[in-house]
């Protein structure tokens, strides 16, 4: 009862870090000796820092023969700061309550192993569930070796994009945009197809919210058809990656050298999204934002990587002959075979419903 | 501020005759002397007591000298009933505070007057708004002849409300289901188009809840194509009525001649919404709930009678090409001129996303 209650604590901390930790999990830990909190943290930012250390720095000479609570098993190598297991066993802790393992190979168990050895009581698995949902980004791209997929869309009520004559058209209106550009400053990468560059010309950076920061770039673009004029391509705010195919030439892909631009070739003529996906987490990209058309939806939904949906519906009516649906074909010959969503959330932003489902669950 | 606290209690009252009184509005009455509530009521359905004369019922002798406060004007003529005013007269009321004036022809500040020539104390438009509002399909019929008409459709999240390859297809489940027929049991009439009844062979009954009320199925059919062993023509639970087009013979029409069913030919060789709304409201029928399929809403939606849409929205994906829209061609040429809704309220029905919106406003 006790061991939940602070547990859930540690969970609370934790959260604080939420979105500023990439390519890091978010952590949280607190330390009770004879039932007082003595001290607590969380993690902050990659680099800084882990909850552990900030919470034994909280409870000083208090953490000898203490119990600490964490949510996440505590590191044993040395990464941007030394492991965590020496500072718990240098501070003198009693216990480790630890909510779930470390999915990280360079983890992975030899934290609490290393704890064990030391002679320190160690428990695994109290509210394990919810601290992994916590960090279920970071969780998917350790055992999966893929980028945490969102897939963002704003529709008409009946399902449209746009309409098949305008282009950059403003379906959702401001306090949506600004929605938008908080989540990219909460993701690692934002992806569009080559489509939307040529048709809208967009920055895709993260410009409406008080973060300063700003999402790579991501580019798919078969025949590298980027304009070199293209706001994505001079704008420096943030790098950009285009992923191209196999039969782009050397001196193509040359002509884009300059600092915040790379030039991803893959080996294939085309572009596959799990190629794309793998290559992408190689390069530490633990989440993924996917704001393309109809072509990139569709090819993403397919491809069976799509973790998460937003989706914006905005009150109007477009109708099938003038309106671009949110998908191309699926493949779907019977209701019984539409692609499951698992509906997570539903909100309001203003005259707008805000949509968040798990795919294929 | 006493006089705003009555008359909102007058108007919660009459919310408990919601869906129950069509075509009557639904009244709330409470009585008050020297502070004190002495009597209240509601009207509950056609045919049986005013919400005044329930609250006259309650007060008895309490009634003299007292303040009445009642959501719509007191009738003045004799109905099902006999007029309100003479009841009100009757009893020694000394003030009426009435929120606002009856569109019912029949009524429209009549019973105002009356009440005033005798030398009641009469003010009107306390808690207007609210009042409108409450009654706001009897309103809109009185006002312009026509029923109010609400839209029902059910969809993918990608706006699509069948496979092209499927007929009877169920997208949302149990729930809503159950959801759909409550709205037909507090509806006058639900209406669809042959297609529907070719398609699907429904019995467009109220079956899955505990009201026995049953709405009057109408079909659009120009043609007279409803087989005569339909669902709809077969079932006596409840009156059909079949609008057809100037050319369907008199024999083929007296061929449906039985006790249920009806067959209403109009004076056009096609069928337009818009005389066929006007027949309906001569015919009293004030709440229309429109269950048609891509063809109708699309009808419905152009001829701009549309007053309010109820979208169920399934957490799944069908995709353009294996996909049918909602709506077919609304001659929408840019995002600016898509039809614009106002949403009102969404809901969750289990998984399912219910959306109610108001249209063209």
């Amino acid at each position: 009862m006790h061991d939940e209650y602070f547990m859930d604590l540690a969970l609370k901390f934790a959260t604080v870090g939420e979105d500023q930790t990439s390519p890091n999990p978010v952590v949280g830990a607190i330390i009770v000796k004879e039932g007082a909190v003595v001290g607590f943290g969380a993690h902050l930012s990659a680099g800084s820092h882990h909850a552990e250390v900030h919470a034994l720095n909280m409870a000083g000479e208090n953490a000898v023969g203490s119990t600490m609570y964490v949510t996440l098993e505590p590191c044993n190598h040395y990464g941007k700061t030394p492991p965590c297991t020496m500072a718990i066993l240098n501070a003198g802790i009693k216990k480790v309550v630890v909510a779930t393992l470390d999915p990280n190979p360079k983890v992975a168990g030899t934290g609490v192993t290393k704890l064990k050895d030391a002679g320190i009581e160690v428990e695994v698995g109290l509210c394990e569930v919810e601290a992994v949902k916590l960090n279920k980004a970071y969780f998917h791209f350790m055992k999966q070796k893929l980028p945490f997929v969102t897939l963002k869309q704003a529709i008409t009520l009946d399902g449209k994009i746009a309409t098949v004559h305008g282009k950059n058209e403003n379906i959702t209106g401001k306090e949506v945009q600004e929605d938008v550009h908080r989540k990219r400053g909460q993701t690692d990468a934002i992806l569009v197809g080559v489509g939307t560059v040529l048709t809208d010309d967009p920055l895709l950076t993260n410009r409406f919210t008080e973060s300063k920061k700003q999402p790579i770039r991501i580019i798919l673009d078969t025949h590298l058809r980027t304009p070199i004029n293209a706001k994505v391509i001079t704008d420096q705010t943030t790098q950009t990656w285009i992923v191209v195919g196999l039969e782009v030439t050397p001196d193509h892909i040359t002509s884009f050298a300059q600092d915040n631009v790379q030039v991803i070739q893959l080996k294939t003529k085309t572009i596959a999204i799990q190629d794309v996906l793998q290559e992408l987490a190689r390069r530490n990209i633990v989440t993924l934002y996917v704001e393309g058309g109809q072509r990139i939806n569709t090819s993403f939904i397919i491809s069976g990587l799509v973790n998460e949906m937003i989706t914006y519906i905005a009150p109007k009516l477009v109708g099938d002959h003038d309106g671009m649906g949110m998908l191309e074909d699926l493949e779907v010959k019977s209701m019984a075979d539409a692609v499951p969503l698992k509906l997570q959330q539903v909100d309001r932003i203003g005259d707008v419903i805000k949509v968040i489902s798990g795919v294929g669950v």
